[in-house]
């Protein structure tokens, strides 16, 4: 018995984004994903999503035509045609994460979405779960940290959005009692690489007094120097359940990771499994943040869980900016992986309820936790309206390319990417 | 839907084995295995097999009554109730390795060959093979190594064996001859530790002048000393794809490894998670030997392939004894394992092929290499009458652990263990 594959359908989609500020920029009015549809001859579909720029878009649709005719249990031929397809790759960027990751491997990045889709569809096929074919559920919810972001009240030229500006110690605490009273979460990451480090330090501080007992997390996205991160590592002793990405590359987070007393987190000097053998030598992270979007997809990123649970690492999960389809893949991955210490990231309470592109209902917050779906795959349906109707947006954001630093820079055109 | 284990069935089982000498004494008449049958609610079956050495035995019977009522796909839960039912072990030894292995993971020995059997029943149930399960098979034949034992001509009191004597270079190149006749082989491994070493250095020239182009491994089994071990290693440069455990430890094969020119592999000083970190830290080995049976099953052993890829270790595969179901779970391992650089031990030549628990015909030998089986689950089937003879074979026995140092000394009550 064998399912092959006989079409894939790659849809580009824009859903609406707010005003969130980061160390390269701000995000802009629209959030760019690409969706696919894997189709069995049986008649089955599975569902994969991933970043939407367009030389992803582009590698996504080459990897997609080359991957007619394969069985949907064959990873590993996926991944090999995956690999093929993309030999004449010329193209540099698209890699979704808007110039902040140094690296990683293109080949992971592309083959996700697809092993994710194949996975929904062997658990259609199979009747399981993915969190089955992942060796099974440790847990039936996975809890979810509530990410907070220095924002402007909302987009230049429009009306200020339900979250408001936060751009002081009081808007974040603000902002972190309305989605913790919306969304239950238990503990709390703040976007740094903002303002300058004293000023980021004084909102961790506030947090801490306004919510004593929850853990929290600081990533400035790399924008601090060793002695900057040193220092700040140093203040915020005992009050920080870790500190991520303070400093660029392996070789300073190792110096960092010497003198601060919290461990270092990173999903941006240890985003390849090239990166996993210089990190451990070097001692320069404690924590991993896995991300299924660049590890390869569900399976390869267990092999990444295996790894810090052997090298005794910590396992914690990043997010960009997605829709249901990852949603989904994530609670999966994170309910199959025993040695998930940390909750995990998600953007998801910066986007709107009505822009996804999966059939409402399978998925929802309760005390910051996604119950993991029991129906077979993923659990999530595609909605081909709402699909349409995001295609239709992504068509007129124009918008083919996440560009945080363009788009700060049409508000303020002398801003510069800092360096503390 | 789910398919609960409604029973578990543990047989264990002798087979006749062969006096192949080694560095802890010669294999007894009987070699020792312990059966393990999975039966879901639905009626089916999945098979695995393990050590039978009597305290293995007992885990294994421990665990086989906690796993009854679990789901076949939930492995984490398995894992989990089987660390579980060893809470109490208070027994030392019955790892099946003659005193061979110092330490290895006593819950990863238990899981495996029910995490093995939980395998063939998901792929009974969902008419995959297991290959499937593991990411797909990367190659349709295993390719395995012609393994050469020094050895008695036949055990005492009985008449000579088929194989006949080899306790020199010329025996040794004969019985590397017929190996290969009969079975196609295209690499030869020799297990040393027997002979002073410059004898099995002798003996490894022979086999190169007999065998020009044939990759050769020599294996002592860790009974020289770091400066033994270096004197061979540099009198065989260019002779050798791979010097195995020359010597005992972490430290000691590092110190070795930093001064021969060839690659150290191991399945004595790394065969748990816990010590992948200190040997890479330490440059210990260049070639982890992985085996299912005490590396937690085929998930786990990929898992362990996943670290070798991604921390620049090559991989091979360890065998015991073992009969067809251990045989087929290395070959739909094996097949779905990309960075399999090496082909891969067996022990099968030494076994009659009438002494078997599978109905015969699944697995042959061809070229040196088995077909992968591409039936649902395993692709090999009890044989009823074959267990309960088997079985009978081991009552009648009277071994309940294997014994080769007891068994050396009730020829030769002199004999030590050597160290050289
Ligand atoms: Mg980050
Ligand atoms: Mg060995």
């Amino acid at each position: 018995m064998s399912e092959l594959i006989c079409a894939v359908r790659v849809t580009p989609v824009a859903f609406r984004d707010l005003p969130l500020l980061n160390s390269v920029g701000v995000h802009e009015p629209f959030a760019l994903r690409t969706i696919v549809e894997v189709v069995t001859a049986g008649g089955q579909y599975g569902l994969g999503e991933t970043y939407g720029d367009e030389p992803h878009l582009r590698r996504i649709e080459k990897a997609a035509a080359a991957l007619v005719g394969t069985d949907v249990f064959d990873l590993h031929e996926m991944q090999r045609r995956v690999i093929v397809s993309l030999a004449d790759d010329r193209q540099v960027g698209g890699h979704g994460m808007a110039g902040m990751v140094t690296t990683s491997s293109t080949g992971d990045r592309v083959l996700s979405p697809f092993e994710v889709a194949a996975l929904d569809l062997q658990g259609k096929i199979t009747g399981r779960p993915v969190s089955d074919l992942l060796g099974g559920a440790v847990r039936d919810r996975v809890s979810f940290t509530g990410y907070l972001f220095y924002k402007w009240a909302g987009h230049p030229g429009q009306e200020d959005d339900a979250w408001g500006a936060a751009l002081d110690p009081d808007g974040l605490v603000r902002q972190a009692r309305k989605m913790i009273d919306e969304y239950g979460f238990s503990s709390i990451k703040l976007k740094g690489g903002v303002f300058p480090p004293d000023q980021e330090v004084a909102a961790i501080r506030e947090l801490r007094k306004a919510f004593p007992s929850t853990p929290l997390r600081l990533d400035p996205n790399a924008v601090w120097t060793v002695p900057t991160s040193i220092k700040v590592g140093q203040d915020l002793e005992g009050v920080l359940e870790y500190l991520e990405d303070p400093t660029a590359g392996i070789p300073g987070m190792g110096e960092v990771a010497r003198e601060v007393p919290m461990p270092l987190a990173t999903n941006m000097c240890v985003v390849a499994f090239d990166h996993l053998k210089p990190a451990v030598q070097q001692g320069a992270v404690g924590v991993v943040l896995s991300d299924h979007h660049f590890w390869g997809g569900l399976r390869r990123s267990q092999s990444l869980a295996a790894i810090c649970d052997t090298f005794d690492l910590g396992l914690s999960m990043h997010s960009n900016s997605h829709l249901g389809i990852s949603l989904a893949a994530m609670v999966h991955l994170a309910s199959a992986t025993p040695n998930l210490d940390y909750t995990c990231d998600t953007h998801w309470p910066w986007k709107r309820p009505e822009d996804d592109v999966v059939v409402p209902g399978a998925l929802g917050f309760e005390n910051g936790a996604v119950k993991v779906p029991t129906e077979p795959g993923l659990g999530v349906e595609l909605d081909r309206d709402a699909l349409a109707r995001m295609h239709q947006q992504y068509l007129d954001s124009g918008i083919r390319n996440r560009d945080d630093t363009g788009y700060m820079r049409s508000v303020n055109p002398e801003w510069k990417a800092p360096l503390w």
